[in-house]
């Protein structure tokens, strides 16, 4: 943790022109406003232009178009995309991650049945059911319960205390954070004054290659056949999925959001925090759905949604601006009719 | 799985009138869009009534308003309700459930004081604290930690990584969802600018029979009393109840709602997703409040509401309409204001 | 829990004014349309004044102003904080808090080179890490995870299902409640149509001291530096806390808010329920945001925000306003033109 680096040799390592002093040096990384004298930064935000210069950083990484010159003493890194070169200088300073050796614990518990293969790792206290199988170099961290007959593929990341309900089956190189639960039954019922009898959820959940799940996220199984979250799509803490949903490829899914039963979402289309989709709905691909919007109508294929119920961002922004007309509106009106009683009266045409 | 049904066969189960080929056949159940010629798929809602001629499901549940003939070679089975026939359907082909045996794993820990009735399922590294009881035939999931004197009565479904506090009470055949907990405290200070001060959290959590509780749950204990879920209600994943308040039976609660402290909900009431209801607040029976919607006021029983703050959803759509007036309005103004201009040029009355 | 107290014992304990019948006396706390006749309640919120009188509550606690005398046989106390005085009462009645023995459970799996203090209490089924630490007096719930490296406080109460992450520091007195997750990667993604390229979250979680955190809530891992929650903060169930946010001293935050990567929250701000902050904001000392806003904006200190997007309430109450004067501006514009019509007639000056 204490080796030092100068600006001469990372500019090298991250293919950036060097400005200002080579022999600045750094020993950690902070952003802009916490960073000391030792440390480095990076300009990866516009916003925070205004605070390169006051930094105490000894080197920043800027993108091209930032101009100023580095104080003294200071260095600069250009780059292309300085938050990239960021993680990489991260990567340099980072703790070691923390290592799950293969092998199952002692204090696991592995049905006689289930298939581990030998370079996964089981934690302590994990609960692997019957007809499982888990893949090479997959991580089931402590207190994980793993259905029966549910199958994980090679190097996934399974953090502590997620729960996987039978026969589920996920991809390889999925990661899931702690909390999360996958194959819970979908909210299914007929209702009836009387009581509400509950629906079977016969189906289950498949999580294709390289999706991330955050923490304390919910995935319900489908009625029948299945939940789908397609290949790469990553998706934030406390979002709930319901049963049938599909989720696209490649999409980006903030904390917080809903997904109401079979909803079917694109490739590539990206949601920001809290929002909600209504049942059966589709959103096509590449479209933005802003935060906190509700959508309650099919979305066309890239377009940019907002408000409840959601509508283009631009039918939004005249919808805010007609708002704001209306102030001006009433004393328009009023100043009317005080010249039309005074047009009145001069031309001696009483009402 | 691989058991056929044809449609006279079938038809024959459901009491349903059988149209086109009787000798269609099917080995599974898929939705209408993914449905294979050897599947069977209903038409649940009007939505997708265009995609039932088009779907290569053999065999079609369809409602008795469906007029269309079958193609050669498919067949339609007309039934009163096809989601709950679809579901009979269902079970023909599905799985069969992971089934709990009675007993106690020896990697459960269940306290010497603890009453847990010989034919209950007690889950690998599930914990039972002392005082705790388990009635008949309950299921507790692996993992799962129930507190203090806290009584599970009989048939319940409590799935793996549950938590329960002590002294809570729950009903029988109450399905609890993974990751839920139930019992901590209610959120509750006494402010003050120099720190906050703890409000002692001592009531317990009543659950009545035959409630659902989703994935990912909080339900938190009262201040003192109870907090309390009634008879027969249907809570879905991620919904948050707060301490002290009473959800009347029979509710059907989707995602993501959020109850604040006290407030009090009538029987029959439905809850879109992610609604909120602001703290000692009551809604009446039967009372439906759309999804998003935030509940600043007493519902009467019977209205619809949507909205943040909510109204009645007729005021809400009227309210949405007048939006889109001002646009007309503006233009209008504009033009009594050159017609006013003309005529006081033409009387020669300048202001 | 059988023993009495008379209402002039309990006006001495609390230093409050007896009025009413001295001998009037009560087994249990209850609320005022819950109480019977041996119970003592309190009128807490002004919204319950009309309810004191019917109330079968043979004692209740009232503020100063609160003038009606009690009927025959019942009693007033009157406190300058009737919550804070109701709260002593109901610690007279409450059942024993559950005890926490000092001491790792057999079934715990502590690593060897973790420091446990001997006065803290290890639940069963917790598994802590190499390198953690735990101070005196903290309880580690049965079945939580803790991570390697990570640092708990003294006086600490985590409860069951708990996971939090390695390297994170957790400060004294600090309650965490069941199924909280602290520590996880942080959602950060270089984007790409092809597939999102992982953002090392190299950073930790800080909380300090008399910090208390509801069940369920997600606390990510910063990217790099720390994600911080400072003292006194109190956070409710289902909150999301992303990346390097940070949360000031003695804030007050409700259920099912969400905070975006990076944004910074002065001290004693207020959060309503199911508010979310977007990224990279920074909210002012002793601001109050309104329960479902969603702030896109910077907040001045002290202000009171309300609205998606969240303007402040006064500007939120205005807006409201206007939308119902549309009526009122339709009906007018329309006569105006028929006044001007008639007006043109009689003057012969068609347009």
């Amino acid at each position: 943790m204490s080796t030092a680096y100068c600006a001469c040799e990372l500019a090298q390592k991250l293919g950036g022109e060097l400005r200002g002093n080579p022999e600045a040096s750094v020993t950690g990384v902070a952003s802009l406003a916490e960073a000391g004298s030792t440390d480095l930064a990076f300009l990866g935000n516009n916003l925070y232009r205004d605070a390169v210069l006051p930094s105490a950083a000894a080197i920043v990484l800027v993108p091209a178009d930032f101009t100023p010159e580095p104080p003294a003493g200071r260095a600069w890194i250009v780059c292309a995309n300085t938050s990239a070169a960021f993680s990489e200088v991260v990567d340099l300073f980072a703790p070691p991650p923390v290592v799950f050796a293969p092998g199952i614990h002692p204090r696991a518990v592995v049905a006689a049945d289930a298939q581990v293969d030998d370079s996964a790792h089981i934690g302590a206290g994990a609960v692997i059911a019957g007809g499982a199988g888990i893949g090479a170099n997959s991580v089931i961290g402590a207190n994980c319960v793993i259905g029966e007959h549910t199958q994980i593929g090679s190097d996934c990341l399974i953090y502590a205390n997620v729960t996987i309900r039978e026969r589920c089956r996920i991809g390889n190189r999925v990661i899931i954070h702690s909390g999360t639960v996958i194959g819970s039954d979908g909210f299914g019922f007929i209702p009836g004054r009387d009581g509400h009898r509950k629906i079977p959820q016969v189906g289950i959940v498949q999580i294709d290659d390289d999706v991330e799940l955050g923490a304390l996220v919910a995935v319900d199984r489908a009625r029948f056949g299945k939940t789908w979250i397609k290949r790469g799509s990553k998706i934030d803490n406390q979002v709930q999925i319901a049963h049938n949903v599909i989720i696209g490829a490649n999409c980006l899914i903030a904390g917080q959001c809903g997904f109401a039963g079979s909803c079917e979402i694109g490739d590539n289309v990206m949601f920001g925090g809290q929002v909600a989709v209504v049942g059966h709905l589709h959103i096509g691909d590449g479209a933005i759905i802003m935060g906190k919007s509700g959508i309650t109508k099919d979305v066309p294929p890239g377009s940019t949604m907002f408000g409840i119920p959601a509508v283009e961002r631009k039918q939004f922004a005249r919808n805010q601006l007609s708002l704001h007309r209306i102030d001006k509106l009433v004393s328009q009106v009023r100043e009317l009719q005080a010249r039309l009683d005074a047009l009145q009266a001069a031309t001696n045409t009483a009402p």
